[in-house]
């Protein structure tokens, strides 16, 4: 008898025929004597017909209406999927995010998570009730408005509700089976992973893995939640993530009977700008940074080249997300009379390629594998950056799927046979 | 410098071109001067559409959830048209039921409104906002649950509003002019009434006019709020629904100057049912109803025969909503032998008349001139029912609208021309 959280995001609650599913699935959960919260989005695409009628009624939808609108969304699934299951003879129960006590701050859009008080999940939960919750919203208990908690906020209304009920485990279910040591589309011999550490499911997602939300995960970390991430179309054990005591946690501190590297992640969203002939003063990549981050845009890797022979002068790199690059550069462009560079680059045909593995921490010679699969392969690297965990390299978009590959057979991760592919986004 | 309650039902929502419309109306009101509040419906198809799903999902959905699902609907309204009025350069802010302090009984689908309360919405106002909220939906303090109200919901929440935050008017928007001396469908001479007194407009309501909510228009007769049913399509005045001191009240007490007969309302969801051969002996008539009333059903209009020369049997005839029929004729068959009755006859094929003047209570003759009116077209009349404003008739539905044409002529309704009808339902 264990208290389990499950999460189901939109594509598992397209229609009735789907909640019907996930209704069953939650039944036999319940039948096997566990205690049962989920954590349920929208219905399909649902969020983004809403978002679709707020742009036609307003160029720049108010904040707090646009979260009232988008709020709606998760109300309609999780009635639908408690009513599923009063058929299937259980009792179930449907919770806003503000009935289930998720309290965040009062940024509309994207609002942090300050506390969680699951008074009445508890009291459902004692009268023997599976708990419906309305994932991605919150409420500000100042303005006394409903908030959304932004991209991937379902995962994250279920690992918070895991930690606040001191869950024994979140399921977080999608159409894939896990997580892989590689994407299977791009990779055909990517492998399931049966466990990852946080550590390096951060790494993974923060560098174009798309199983998990880095954010959910981070919360995940934090608080101690062990996640089962699985499919929503398989009874199969999918991949714990999670370092910790739990038998299925990775064991703390002992990285060294982990292979080496846990898995590579692609990823081809983000773009390069380079500012060219920018005097080589100090203060000047400040100055630029300033500039970039002041338009909102999120900087990944950064190379400054080393001045040519005879001038004072350099170019600096670096990558950002595609959607952001624009903004961006015409950020700069406005001072490029101040900063005194002089020319833009604006580059959207590179991908990155990143090798993660707690293993690393205790291997030399890790970088140089990774660089040698790629020189035989007659791949060039554009930018290099490295963490305790972790090496990305910047390559043209079009070698991505062959780097991959040949990386992902370099690390002896490649299993027998190909993974199989569902037709979903992996969302 | 007012304050006025607006309503505005699905139709009038019913797209984005729609919700932008509205929200003009709205500021135009706002930049009268007057402070403005709102309650809206569901969007068009909305509720149905939710409905729809429900039943795709539950063979009887669970009342709770259908609550919460249904009154999603009009958090997608409201967000909107507060979303809608901002780029008009006015502030405005939507509020659920619950927000709006919209507090009601536990009786889901059917909650009736026990407080209202406010606070925020006077917060909003004070602030110079426009405030939108959510109609149709309340909320239970004890089960702490979300509510609804029912059929017409969003014209009683209207009028709750303007009761308690004594709004000088509340303004009820739909696709037509306003209340009619007929259907104009069916009386193209149907004139529209200036002006009306809540206890005439109720008889009307319940004897078939759709203009208006029976519940809405009781609760502001009890509350003394003046409404003004109007149309979204055009700014001519409406008509003024109300008994009291306002200008635009029917005086108190001098029904003596006003028309004998406000006007005349048609009624085809209704059928008849008659008991034939029940034993004339006391009792019997109270032994048929009762089992009527436990089968759901609301009986309208009793007539029962002097019994047969030489039987002890007796007929009794009643009119029931159409869809009360078939509940209500399975109870009286499980009974049969109980009561002792010989048959029951169904006829679906009537229909029923009636006039309606708070003139009748000091006029004699009224009913001579209905019944000489109908005898001369040749129309037989097979039920008559009275109240102290109005007469019913029940005729075939075949004679409705040539009876309907004929009364109207003979109070001396007709208008000059023939009224404008809009596509619509007039909801």
């Amino acid at each position: 008898m264990a208290l389990i959280v499950q999460k189901y995001g939109g594509s598992s609650v397209a229609d009735a025929e789907s909640i019907k599913r996930v209704a069953k699935r939650i039944v036999d959960t319940r039948r096997a004597g566990h205690d049962v919260v989920v954590a349920v989005s929208a219905m399909g695409d649902t969020t983004d017909e809403l978002l679709d009628l707020a742009g036609q009624v307003a160029p720049i939808p108010a904040p707090r209406e646009l979260d009232m609108l988008l709020s709606s969304g998760e109300r309609i699934s999780m009635a639908l999927l408690a009513m599923a299951i009063h058929p299937m003879g259980f009792e179930a129960r449907s919770f806003t995010g503000s009935q289930a006590g998720m309290i965040t701050d009062a940024t509309h859009g994207a609002a942090r998570i300050v506390d969680v008080t699951p008074v009445r999940l508890r009291e459902a939960l004692d009268e023997g009730a599976i708990v419906i919750v309305a994932g991605f919203q919150g409420f500000n208990r100042d303005t006394r408005d409903i908030t959304t908690l932004g991209r991937g906020g379902s995962d994250t209304t279920a690992v918070a509700l895991a930690a606040a009920l001191e869950a024994d485990v979140c399921e977080i279910y999608s159409d894939v089976d896990g997580v892989f040591t590689a994407d299977p589309r791009v990779v055909p011999r990517a492998r399931k992973l049966d466990r990852i550490s946080s550590e390096e499911m951060l790494e993974l997602a923060a560098n174009g893995a798309k199983v998990l939300y880095i954010r959910a995960v981070e919360y995940a970390r934090r608080h101690g939640v062990l996640i089962h991430a699985r499919s929503t179309f398989s009874s199969a054990e999918g991949t714990w993530v999670g370092t910790g005591r739990h038998p299925h946690h990775v064991p703390e501190g002992e990285h060294m009977e982990e292979p080496i590297v846990a898995g590579v992640a692609t990823d081809l969203g983000q773009a390069k700008i380079t500012v060219v002939g920018v005097p080589d003063v100090p203060g000047k990549a400040a100055e630029i940074f300033k500039i970039v981050a002041k338009s909102g845009a999120n900087v990944d890797m950064i190379v400054q080249n080393v001045s040519a022979a005879g001038t004072a002068r350099t170019d600096i790199s670096f990558t950002l997300p595609k959607t952001d690059a624009t903004t961006a550069l015409k950020a700069l462009a406005g001072e490029q009379i101040e900063v005194g560079f002089e020319s833009l680059v604006h580059d959207d045909q590179i991908g990155k390629l990143s090798v993660v593995g707690a293993g690393m921490r205790t291997h030399s010679g890790v970088s140089a594998t990774l660089f040698e699969a790629l020189s035989t392969t007659g791949i060039n690297i554009e930018m290099i950056s490295t963490s305790e965990i972790r090496i990305s390299v910047v390559l043209r978009a079009a070698d991505i799927a062959e780097a991959a590959r040949v990386v992902h057979t370099a690390y002896g991760l490649d299993g027998d046979a190909d993974a199989t592919i569902y037709a979903g986004t992996g969302r």
